[in-house]
């Protein structure tokens, strides 16, 4: 199989032969059509999870082989494979039910090998039934940027018809906001300049907020100036870009933080207490959550806008991504 | 009447002599039998509510005179007036039924004149019935230091038998342990020093942890080797004693603030994203939660530690608690 | 003023000449534009609010005057009034900011005057603000058919792209299911007859269920085939309809009844434990509910089918609405 | 290995010899030292699990022997087995994490041998641990009867100092008032007979209320002189004294119900709507729950009334429970 593997520290993208593995116990082997190009990559490329390792964690394919006891997924059956590696079931979240806080925690592309290649091999509990509405390449980005998106509004404590506000219009942005508005929020999609508002407004935003020019109390004071938001969806990953829509929140009001940048969050206490307002971490979802991700896009017309590149320029499409060069989401295309 | 006034921005706390004010309509004179000496008394003494201005947001004792429509309290009736100084139930935060959000922000002994006096003029929704097993000593301090702890303690998402955590044990704090032991939580109490363990344990602790040699990891390390705290109910104003302890939250954990730092705190995103953790302002409690703290310590037990000074001696009870002399909570006495 | 009023038990509704009324303190007096006829006004016309009593709690019109303290309604806005009729503030409930359980039970047309007049008076707290987009003939019925369902369906615990099942297609029903569609559900409509599923699609709902012909397992076993409903907004009154759906819920799945049946609903235990479902009353909203379901209606295209019939024809109206001959909400005019 | 099996439609239960199991992969073998009998061992009984089959599914033992695959537990551990017989992970209750309605239906003596012997095989998932402070013969009945009401009360909804009632004083109840006082409710015992009064008043209940002299109103108006419950747990399997409390419940009340009576429950719809009362079935608990009950025991003091009966008299301990004969729990011991 081909596949594009980080050999080392500075090594970059280099696209490799190797031998197609074999689904082991409670193991499936998927054949690649699309992965998704996120900017969590960039901790593999980085070494977080070892050498040599196969980047890519929005994949999108087909079911090639599947191991003993996995009674639950066919050959040829579309999947798709997200952040969420699996799960143990058997430390304390697990038992709980709280897959994603499993202790192990298992990554798709950084535990493991991802997709950055033309085959994959996950365990059953990572993946998610793919509908026909949807191609591989629209798949690929919701098995990330979609949950995450996706499952973060749907448990912000927003009640339809709120007031929701997503910060950021990029990979995750611009699905948040598709995302909002099909679930009957009065969605506020904010970003930096102008001329983004009418891309705002085609993706379903019924305001949009200037960030370089949002007057009097910035960001924070034009959400109160639309009465407050109940949930914001920050999908950014500047510090202050975050934290300053907190005044922004109405009375019992939540932020919810998705990108995770280098600075911390710097909060002042009376911004929460006065109004007890939230700030919750929210971490993508499992293959479950994915699945509702999908079939709601299915459901309701969203899709990501992405733009295809074949696998071999993966180093060039990382790059662009990390550039911030592609309006949306590149995805690799086996 | 005699009342203890802010009469400007150095003047401190001076005895007065005043006319017994008359209640309006929908007002309640009451007599002050104990008023407790807050942190928060300070916003009033620094002026922020204005001058002349007799703060005190911690009274208990006996309703004297019923202005017009206000057929539920009646004259004699044992009585309790905290930080929540009514609402306006026009704006909407209360026409959604959170009254603390109130826009008008009502503050007793903040907007309208407290308890640092022998009588007491207030909104007939600002009062709170208190039981006969509570003296006005024990009962006022659970006005504002109570409830809050109690109010925070209940809404935090804890279930009974998870693993909470109070920080500090000063005037909120020696409340908050026995609240939540209490409620069937497993209780960590953290402090600074040794010498306070055995306290903590008399109180209802099951656990204690000094914060100056809480070991690896410090006191985030310490929870987690309890197990990792499904809420963190912090009472300190010491903002990285608060933040520290995030690390000590376990999946889906909450931070709830109660106190005010100086500083921001400075959260690390991945801290909460990872583990699903939230960051939760909580602000005290209306009139009817400071009624459930009421009847849950008459229930229960639970009672604050005080030491009384007469009212004329406001002075020296305030610069006390500024400075962390009283082990527990002042109560003026009229 | 003209008046539709009910004199006594046998009376029928009468056209009568009233004065005018003034508002008191706290009350506003509306010009009512249009009131829809709802299936709970046969309470009023049957004398369980005494006589004589003008029904009709769906109202739609103008502020014409307002009474002393009441600051946040100006002469000449448009406003709503429906089932809810104001709170007291004082009860338990109250005090809880659950004010659609107040002890009072102050209901439109019912414990007051109600809406079947050209003008009505009401507490200034039980008006919602009627947004442009909307026409008083269509914002009328959203006043209590609307706001029941929408209210229902949001509090309901099911989230985006959950299956949600709505049983009738009539006043409550076609609201329901435009509702439930906008807030992102995956829905199904479930009434009588085969020929009412292409209605059903044009409402949004994206499956219909003829209760008639549901085959095996009727419509629980329908829902089942969908996947399980993870909630069932009942608005029939007839009560096997209505319990025969709890086994078409998925686990932790609600059914929330909104309709009032003449027999008791007979629920199998094990049913509810096996599965941990549960069953809700929901009773209408407030004032501020309304508002939020006037407000999404607005923003969403959500809108009532109405047949409108002028004032003086209400007898008409509401027998034709007791009889089930029109096809949606008749809605008087003044 | 000796066990108590049920062999046919009326054959009784009768002591057999068997060979013991060998662990197979992802199972444990116990070595029973008490098994709890429950009223629900009926149904093995009844031949609902097929025959031969040995009941029992509160077992309290050591780990004799482990599996392939099974880290989680060791040689000698004190573990307890329960109601929950493990999940399958891949259908769509457990993907979301919903263990307990997973749709294989895994239940220990019914799907499975149970308890009633000296051995019993189980999938490692089933167990969970037992504190020291537990008894062998008191960690039996927590595995079934203990955790379902802790669990059922813990997430009833109800805060601490909320009024919540216990009906009935039997096997789970006196459990049932036990675990509540000690979660901090405001506890009110409701059973058959005044003579039980004193008794509850020792388990820890603020209440008691003699369901034969309940005064106007019965059990619902007894309750709504307390003011009303938060939440009411029925552990008993008549119909019309479960649905007799409804009318106690206070605004957004549930009713808990744990016990499967033979005959519906009958509830009126404006009894549910009027007050927004839910009724809730509610199933037992996962193993992880178990363990949480049996800490929370091993916290507070919470214990069972047991019993002991040797494994072979299992016929009349089974006998003396379905007559209601015993007190509490009656545990076979090996």
């Amino acid at each position: 199989m081909r596949a594009i593997q980080v050999s080392g520290q500075q090594s970059g993208l280099q696209l490799v032969e190797r031998e197609v593995p074999s689904p082991g116990r409670g193991q499936v082997l998927v054949r690649v059509a699309a992965c998704g190009v996120c900017h969590s990559d960039a901790m593999a490329v980085g070494g977080m999870g070892g050498f040599p390792r196969v980047p890519g964690h929005e994949v999108a394919g087909r079911v090639e082989a599947v191991g003993e006891d996995v009674p639950q997924w066919q050959v040829g059956q579309r999947v798709g494979i997200g952040w969420f590696g699996g799960a143990c079931y058997r430390c304390d979240p697990c038992r709980r039910g709280d897959f994603i806080s499993c202790v192990e925690g298992r990554v798709t592309g950084l535990s493991s090998d991802g997709g950055y290649a033309d085959h994959v091999l996950a365990p059953a509990d990572a993946l998610a039934a793919v509908p026909d509405a949807l191609t591989d390449a629209e798949a690929a980005p919701l098995m990330c940027a979609g949950v995450t998106t996706f499952h973060g509004l749907r448990t912000s404590g927003a009640l339809a018809g709120d007031l929701v506000a997503v910060i950021g219009l990029g990979g995750l942005g611009h699905l948040g906001v598709q995302y909002a508005a099909k679930m009957g929020f009065e969605v506020v999609a904010v970003a930096r300049g102008a001329e983004k508002g009418e891309f705002a407004e085609r993706l379903g935003a019924h305001h949009y907020v200037d960030s370089t020019a949002a007057g009097d109390g910035g960001v924070a004071g034009a959400l109160q100036r639309l009465g407050g938001a109940a949930a914001v969806l920050a999908t950014v990953t500047d510090a202050d870009a975050i934290t300053g829509t907190v005044g922004g929140l109405r009375p019992r009001g939540r932020l919810v933080v998705v990108g995770v940048p280098q600075q911390p969050l710097a909060l002042g206490a009376a911004d929460l207490i006065l109004a007890s307002r939230t700030v919750a971490g929210h971490a993508s979802g499992t293959s479950k959550d994915s699945e509702d991700a999908l079939r709601f896009a299915a459901l309701t017309g969203v899709r990501p806008m992405v733009e295809e590149a074949p696998l071999e320029d993966a180093q060039d499409a990382f790059d662009a991504m990390m550039a911030g060069r592609p309006r949306f989401r590149m995805v690799l295309t086996a």
